[in-house]
Formats: structure tokens, C-alpha cells, sequence
């Protein structure tokens, strides 16, 4: 019988922020695999490290992060071929993910490689958007209100269209696109309700009004911004 | 020394998926409180229910759920004041919800009043967003689009305009919603995309093609709808 994936989201980066069913299949595997970006240390294995158990094997998937999509794509052939045959062994394998999974994660490359040939069991985690509203003690989205989440490499005007019909709008990946996203949160006159955190839960965490923050900021950064539009007070 | 309000996030049910943070603060608890629906059991601390320190005293906030919103709100202002008078007399409260605190979260309305007078701290947890797509096997969004995330009260054109613009949507509350909601996801000729869960990693759940959910649903129910915008493969 063919062993199952377990695609596990590890939550933010606190390591307290993982799920108990996420510690207890990590604390249980004998075969681990992980993302990582080409000659770095994987942050999410970093997120699990203390309870790995020392005698599991670990696959390490190279991902590069460029625009085009071919690298990318070869690397999680390669790692899925990896994955297929310790499942066909008989063996289950733990794939540890930053944040959730489904969220804007890399699994989902996994997920449509594997899914027809074995079965696959996905953890869901906290995201980077949960965890940036609690440390800025920030509602997110109240009552009947729309929240979007935008990725900020979106191009100027559809940042603004879509920025412009939310009630609270979450960005993520913002990065080198800091300065550009400030200047059309601005433009919208919405500069002083926007809240700028990079790194949440982490030790090396910073959060500040988006007016003051650095640009361009670090890969792992989130705008949060909302509008008020429901007054739910 | 005034004590410290946590707002504790559970997550979307299964207890499994609390946090390790969540697990270590309610363990350690000697005030508890939560909401509830006047006569019914409280959700939230049903999913807590088996590490609840049996000598805790628990403070329970019936809240009303009514559109009219003066019943809720005397609830939380008689709710935050039982809560700041342990405060006060230098013990910790650990506030249970479902879900994370800040994402459609009740735990905003004890926060506005608290969070000026003692230090809150917000653990967050897996939102239901995350759990039905993990429950789903259905990436919620990938690479460059937009997730909306709608509830279903709003009205039919407003809806279909939010549907619309993003490449991707998760509508919560749907409850007695459904039918008018599945009609306006048909008229934009979506239906073949929507999937549809309710209770997610519950005993109960269930989950199927938005086409065959039952009307109305239950009130923990979710749609979730993509347009593979971004072709990520």
C-alpha cells in the first residue's frame, strides 16, 4: 500500500503557532521534504527544526524564485519524482510549508503533480495575515465587510482599482514593491489607516505605520489596511 | 499588576488544529471566558473543551445575534466589564474563539474596550478559509491573484460585482443565503468552479459541488470559488 502525503502548513514562523496535528505528524515522520531557495537555509524546515526527529530523511526541494515559470516547474517535477517513490515504497512523507498550505503556497505544485496516484492530506495553518493583524491588534474584516488580499507585484492601476472597492485589503509579497504600493495606497488618500509589519512572530519582527516603513522591505512583509466601512462599534 | 487578556484563535473545529500556543495558554488557565448563543453551547469552548483546567473558572458572554446591534453590544459591554474587573485584580483571562480572533471575529468588540486600559495579547489560528481549502484539496489562491473574501448578507449586485473583479473568492455566512447566492455565482456562469463545505474538519462536515448543497445551509458553511486566473502550471 502506497504511503500518504501530509502537506502541513507551519503557520507565520513562531514555531508556537503550529497546529498540535502539525507537531504530532512531524514529530512522527520518517521522511521530510521542504522548499528552499537555491543555496539558503529552508525557513520552513527553521520553523519545525526543534522537533524533527533526528533519524528522519529529509528531501530538500530547490526552488528558484525568478518571473520565469520553467525553473521553478522542473524543480517540483523533480521533487514530486523524489516524493512518488518513497510513497510507492509504502512510506508517508511530511511536507512542511511556511504559512497555510492552499494560501499562496507552493504546494499546491505538489498537490496537482501527486493527487491522482496517491493520497494526500493537507494541514491547514495560520497565515501571514492572521498572524500580522494579531501582533498589530488589528481586526482585519468585520461583520459584512469585504476583505481582498492583493499580491503587490500587480501592476499600478488594478493595485488602486482593487485597493479602491474593498472595505480592508491585506497586501502580501511586497518586498521592492514598497515604495510603488505606498504611493497608491496614498494617491487613494488612504495612507493614514495602512499598517506595515515584516517578519510577524519572529524574533526579527518589526511593525510601524506604512508611512514609516522601509522601502524596499524584506520578501516576508504584509500591508494591512482597512477602511472602517462597517462601523461595527 | 493588572493581568493580560489573551484572544485566543482555535481554529476552524477539530481541536487538533489549535495551536501549540493556544493549547499552552488555555491549559494554564485559571479565568476562561468565551461567547455563547443565549441557551445554546458555546462553539468556541466546545473545541477547547478537552484541556479546559477543571478547577478554571469561566465567564460566559451570551450574545445575541440579532441585525439590530444594541442587544450585542450590552452584552459585550457587561462581558468586558466582568472581564476587566479580573483584570484588575491581577489575574490573566484567556478569551476563547473560534476560528482567529481578528478575521470576522467577535473578539474586536472586547478588544476596542480592553485594549486601553490592560495589555491584550491575540494568538492567532487557522481561519475556515484555510480549513476548507485544506479539506477541499482546492488552492485558494496562487502566485499573482486576488482572493475576496465576501460574506453572503450583502445584497445580489454588490455581490456579483465583488465575484466579478477577483480571480478568486471565499464567501462565508452563507446559511439561509445559499440559494440566492448560488443564483447569483450561476448568472456569472461560475456555478462548475464553486465547491461548497460546511462544518470543515468537524464530525459532520460535509462537502460537495456548490451545484448540490443544500438550501438553506447551515451557518458555518463556506463557498469557495477559483477562476484559475494565474494558470500556475
Amino acid at each position: 500500500m502506497s504511503g500518504v502525503l501530509y502537506g502541513i502548513g507551519l503557520g507565520p514562523g513562531d514555531p508556537e503557532l503550529m497546529t498540535l496535528k502539525a507537531a504530532r505528524l512531524i514529530g512522527a515522520a520518517t521522511v521530510l521534504a521542504y522548499p528552499a531557495l537555491p543555496g539558503v537555509d529552508s525557513f520552513a524546515r527553521s520553523i519545525a527544526a526543534g522537533i524533527i526527529p533526528t533519524r528522519a530523511r529529509e528531501i530538500t526541494l530547490s526552488v528558484p524564485m525568478s518571473v520565469e515559470r520553467g525553473p521553478a516547474q522542473a524543480a517540483y517535477d523533480a521533487g514530486a519524482a523524489e516524493i512518488a517513490a518513497v510513497l510507492d515504497s509504502g512510506e508517508d512523507v511530511v511536507f512542511l510549508c511556511e504559512g497555510d498550505p492552499l494560501f499562496y503556497g507552493s504546494f499546491m505544485y505538489l498537490l496537482a503533480r501527486l493527487r491522482d496516484r496517491f493520497t494526500v492530506e493537507i494541514v491547514p495553518g495560520v497565515t501571514s495575515v492572521s498572524a500580522g493583524a494579531a501582533r498589530l491588534a488589528l481586526p482585519v474584516a468585520a461583520r459584512n465587510e469585504v476583505l481582498s488580499v492583493i499580491p503587490a507585484p500587480m501592476e499600478s492601476a488594478a493595485l488602486a482599482e482593487h485597493i479602491g472597492r474593498a472595505d480592508a485589503v491585506a497586501i502580501m509579497k511586497v518586498g521592492r514593491h514598497l515604495g510603488r504600493v505606498r504611493g497608491v495606497i496614498d494617491g487613494l488618500g488612504l495612507l493614514d489607516q495602512a499598517s506595515y509589519i515584516e517578519r510577524a512572530t519572529l524574533a526579527a519582527e518589526k511593525r510601524m505605520p506604512l508611512a514609516k516603513a522601509p522601502d524596499p522591505a524584506p520578501y516576508f512583509s504584509l500591508i494591512l489596511l482597512t477602511k472602517g466601512a462597517d462601523p461595527w462599534l
